[in-house]
């Protein structure tokens, strides 16, 4: 097996147990869920989990880092197209939910908690950071190029975000509407709001 | 003292015990949290909180069914009177943050908890949903009357509640913008972003 399938492979079953995880944290809460019943929810032994992670923060630090890398490289993507700045909005907002609700959807990549150590929350918080400051520097730029309306870029990406976050509080898989249309709604939202009656 | 003041008196003491309870919850967690620590907070024996409030749960309801209250009643304010959906969501969104942001800053009004009883819980439910209900129908009417494009007004009231409800995570008190200045921003980036192009 070459190193690039293998390593896709160990990702892959991360992925599996970090959805497991999820599973009984929301059932038990993240303070009383314990390894044994994330082991025992995938039928596998502690010995064989705690070759994948360390420990339960381990898991909810592997999701959260993962999801913002994902959501980090999709920004750099769009930030590289040189598409115009709705254009860039649209795809930004479309490609956060496709990853938040498709892929990572029970994962736990959105439980929030002050289990995790001080190093590993501060380098998240960074990264949450980075990721506001792409959302935000595509308002800047539509309003530079007066695109946009004049607006707060901080203000109108802390809106976005927000709407874009909440999601998960209330979207389910295989309801009324698929997440594909939902984000294009809000995607249609955003760019209607901001821009400019030129 | 007439009774009408008197029961004026009980609130306002049951929102500062609510805020003083609420910074309790945030430094120590919801479940590790006790009346003795609320009651030594506000220099005041476990014997008068109790006189305020049942228990732990019961402060937590009563914020959150008391916002509710306000929402909702601002809410029948804002349909009865008459205003365009476009007037009338600009409306709502500032109410709601005025409410949120700065009259119950600092409350637990919007601790997310399993802590309540199966009653009261369903009870709040309701609440929101008639709330969510609210502002689905300013959409919707908006939508009848082509002021606002032809959106699905669930899909929107949700994008909109998301952003509001989430201001609750990054809004602080003394920052570089007012309540009011983010409000009004928000209001206008949902307005605008409904708005039909007649």
């Amino acid at each position: 097996m070459k190193a690039e399938s293998k390593s896709r492979k160990a990702l892959e079953r991360r992925l599996e147990i970090a959805r497991a995880a999820a599973a009984v944290f929301r059932r038990k809460g993240f303070a009383a869920a314990t390894t044994e019943d994330i082991a025992g929810a995938l039928g596998m032994t502690k010995g064989s989990l705690y070759y994948y992670f360390r420990d339960k923060p381990d898991i909810l630090w592997f999701c959260q880092n993962y999801s913002l890398d994902r959501m980090l490289a999709d920004a750099a993507r769009i930030r590289r197209s040189g598409a115009p700045p709705a254009a860039r909005l649209r795809d930004l907002v479309r490609s956060q939910m496709a990853l938040m609700l498709d892929e990572l959807a029970g994962t736990a990549a959105h439980i929030q908690t002050d289990a995790l150590d001080r190093s590993r929350w501060r380098k998240l918080v960074a990264k949450r950071d980075r990721y506001e400051g792409e959302l935000r520097s595509i308002v800047a730029d539509g309003v530079r190029r007066r695109d946009f309306r004049a607006v707060d870029p901080a203000t109108a990406a802390r809106a976005i975000l927000g709407a874009v976050n909440w999601t998960i509080t209330w979207f389910r898989p295989g309801g009324k509407r698929r997440s594909d249309e939902v984000a294009a709604d809000f995607a249609e939202l955003f760019v209607e709001g901001l821009r400019s009656r030129k």
